[in-house]
């Protein structure tokens, strides 16, 4: 193996492997812009893969897309309370809309004359900018509801970063809809929870709960947040999407009022739901190992990599001419629904052990291995990335597309299962304190703890405090029935409804 | 009609007219946020129609997609100095990453302990941020060519803006390629510059003449630039597209250099090219009329419109029944590759000619009457958006979707044909300065002139001064044999070796 392929194994610094990973499969690269990244070719067709299958969803649903401004006036932020201690804090500030030469006619400086009047915040989140348009767009019952998307970049001024799972600029989709009642805002935000845990389950193959943010952890103006969280291989936690029922609360910042049927003026009710580049990293972490990059067939950039082989050109010449019509074949097929993505290898200067790691590296379903020797017996070697499993199959094209495809799909459904299995080890009850700190103890994280608590935000702070232990959420559906039953709080012995679920959080 | 439908004549005032049918066909808004718009739905699925078919385009010609960051370094822009004048001027600023309460305590202020060390642009163009991380990717000649696009939103800080056509923040792809040749780079430009012209021709239905621009009008930065050029109705020109050769001045700029096969280090050739949501509104401006736009069927966001009427609940319980069953039928049915785009409008409280109306303002391709007596007569009245045409059809699966299709590929071909007529009308072969400056007189422009020019920058921008006419492009192949052929320079009288292409631009 070529020690250029090497990365750190998980277990000597799960940091690192995942930093090095990120790297080295050709997933993203850092900046020269502090705390922003570039997202590779390989990443980026990952990430499309993944807007297709969202976008395909949102539409299936009744959304359409739209495009609102870059900017947000630095005023919007001041209009909803609880929105702009969240978000007004660290974030990209435009104070100038000109460069002009330095006094010492060296250099570049913001022009003094080119002050803007007030300044102008990219946006970290696109709530207030929406809504002060919305109010434009709604008069009347009938302009309702609003199913919007749009699919943008937006910026955060984020300390630590972290290549996809914390970036100062990131790619989202942020869904702002507008309602009639409380009622139809709900449905609205349970629908696309329903939307965020179908697409991490069914395409990333990401078991994920679903659950209630406690207030302390929802999002600055909500009334309530919905979550999906997901659980690393380092048994950390992460929130990989969340839908908001905002209320009326942006309504109310941005007088958005509405003619009821019965002729009342009302104020609209609001929901926004976004996921982001972060679940590229939550795939990643989920499914990888130390070879390199793991990733579920439908949404893998790559999902067949044939690697033709043999040591002179006319051998060549039929292992390439056999895998380019097998690559046809393949691309031809459907796979879920769209053509099989396949590469042909054909890199003369590496040899097929390289080339076997690369593409494990950078995360193939299936390798295919094609020497003068299969060629000879009409088979092919077929590797599957997952399992490692070596399966000899018949060459033609008959037979051969139909296996392949086969294979894909077993491993689509065995990802997931591992990954379900793996968070099953990994989910404690517990009922004391002393249990309770002792899982939390150290760097790592134990897992998702499930344990009674009494509502309270002091108790959560308190816990959080002593055990670095977040409240991720309130599970919508117990896990387990017991779950959903009346207890203790395992810090104040006060009366809890539920369990709820604890974590360390990315 | 009602009156909210109206927009203002194109022969009354044509500028007037765009940004009516603008706004009031739903393709975009103003924002709160100065030279900024909201792209609204409707325009949104146009822009992304324009995109899957380019991104299509792009990918069929080995291209891939990539996200590098939306800040640039100030001191990036310094390094390429055309560049810097060029875009460096008017660009939004970042100066602070964090607000913090003002002093008198109201209000959010940029905190002065945030000032960033090294001010961040928002890009107007990635030239730079792109070769700088380039510069860690290129090392040998097996690394080229790059060919790499990016779909991202870009800021220019425009002081006259106009929606789609000139906004501070616009929505563009931008291509950014390295090779080892220079000849590969000029292979690259080329090919783009024809994928230009076919997207442009084949989809949008805008005859667009291709040329290089002349030294004065080029990229800032690039050793020459294609480009696609589009006429308005109002006769005026529209730069729809640009193709940049850009020589090894960005590698020379960034340090870019690889080791060739024969082993010597050798600075690397790039391209750069662009197309923005500028094409929505050349798209508007050539084929939409009083009613409101027109749209080609291959990219028009609703292609066929069904209107089913009634006076009473049992007829419309029949009409509607009818139309939803067409919609179905169409909907499963396939035009140029993709499901037909439909619409069936059953709003109660507008009135059938309120329909017509509005969909002929929002550019559906197609309308589908549905009368009670149609539904008797086994028939449906199908009118074409373009020509305004009304054709009886018999209403029955296997017959009308077929019949439909061939309308809209007749409607994608006749949109095509009658601006390209249009163009041929209004095209222009001058000899004389006094044919010359009479054209150009007033307000309006006279479409393209084909005159001959010496060559000289200074010939050029006295032209301007005069006329308002610029050079739009040094055609690539002459519109007619003889304006290949060389003549006197229409300003001059010194050797010129063609006509080129003057127009007034917007």
């Amino acid at each position: 193996m070529s020690s250029n392929l090497g990365i750190t194994p998980r277990d000597k610094n799960y940091s690192d492997w995942y930093n090095e990973l990120v790297v080295k499969a050709d997933l993203a690269d850092y900046s020269a812009v502090r705390g922003c990244m570039v997202i590779k070719p390989h990443g980026y067709a990952l990430w499309e893969n993944m807007q297709r299958a969202l976008d395909d969803m949102f539409k299936a649903t009744g959304h359409v897309n739209a495009y609102f401004p870059l900017f947000i006036p630095k005023s919007f932020f001041e209009k909803e309370a609880e929105h702009v201690e969240g978000f007004a804090k660290e974030c990209a500030i435009v104070t100038h809309h000109r460069l002009t030469p330095g006094p010492d006619g060296k250099g570049l400086i913001p022009d003094p004359n080119a002050k803007l009047e007030e300044e102008l915040i990219i946006r970290p989140t696109s709530e207030t900018v929406i809504w002060n348009t919305y109010k434009k767009w709604i008069q009347s019952y009938r302009d309702l509801p609003l199913l919007i998307n749009q699919w943008a970049n937006v910026v955060r001024w984020e300390m630590r970063t972290r290549l996809f799972l914390r970036t100062a600029e990131f790619l989202w989709q942020e869904g702002h809809t507008a309602h009639a009642t409380y009622d139809e805002a709900e449905q609205e935000a349970l629908t696309i929870l329903e939307v965020y845990r179908a697409f991490a389950e069914e395409w990333m193959g990401v078991p994920v709960l679903t659950g209630i943010k406690t207030d302390h952890e929802k999002f600055a103006g909500a009334h309530h947040t919905y979550c999906i969280e997901a659980l690393t291989q380092d048994l950390r936690c992460i929130q990989a999407g969340t839908s908001h029922h905002l209320g009326q609360n942006f309504a109310k910042a941005f007088d958005v009022q509405f003619q009821s049927a019965e002729g009342k003026l009302e104020y609209v009710y609001a929901t926004s739901w976004g996921v982001s580049t972060r679940l590229v990293g939550t795939l990643i972490m989920a499914h990888s190992d130390d070879k390199g990059f793991v990733c579920p067939p439908r949404l893998a950039p790559v999902q067949v990599a044939i690697v033709p082989m043999g040591r002179d050109d006319e051998t060549r010449a039929k292992t390439y001419a056999a895998a380019d019509e097998l690559a046809a074949h393949l691309h031809a097929c459907h796979y879920h629904g769209a053509p099989v993505r396949v590469k042909v290898d054909k890199r003369e200067k590496e040899s097929p052990g390289f080339k076997y790691n690369d593409w494990e590296l950078h995360g193939a379903c299936i390798r295919v291995e094609l020497g003068p020797r299969d060629l000879e017996a009409g088979t092919c070697v077929v590797v599957r990335r997952d399992s490692t499993e070596k399966i000899t199959m018949p060459l033609g094209n008959g037979n051969t597309c139909p296996l392949i495809c086969g294979e894909l799909a077993d491993i689509q459904h065995d990802i997931y299962q591992k990954a379900l299995e793996f968070r099953e080890a990994n989910t404690h009850r517990v009922d004391t304190w002393e249990e309770f700190e002792k899982l939390f103890e150290g760097e790592g994280g134990p897992g998702f703890v499930l344990a009674h608590w009494d509502g309270t935000t002091e108790t959560e702070e308190a816990i959080t405090d002593k055990t670095k232990a977040t409240i991720r959420c309130i599970p919508l559906t117990p896990l387990d029935p017991h779950d959903g039953k009346p207890g203790k709080c395992i810090f104040t012995g006060k009366p809890s409804k539920q369990r709820v679920v604890f974590a360390k959080a990315y």
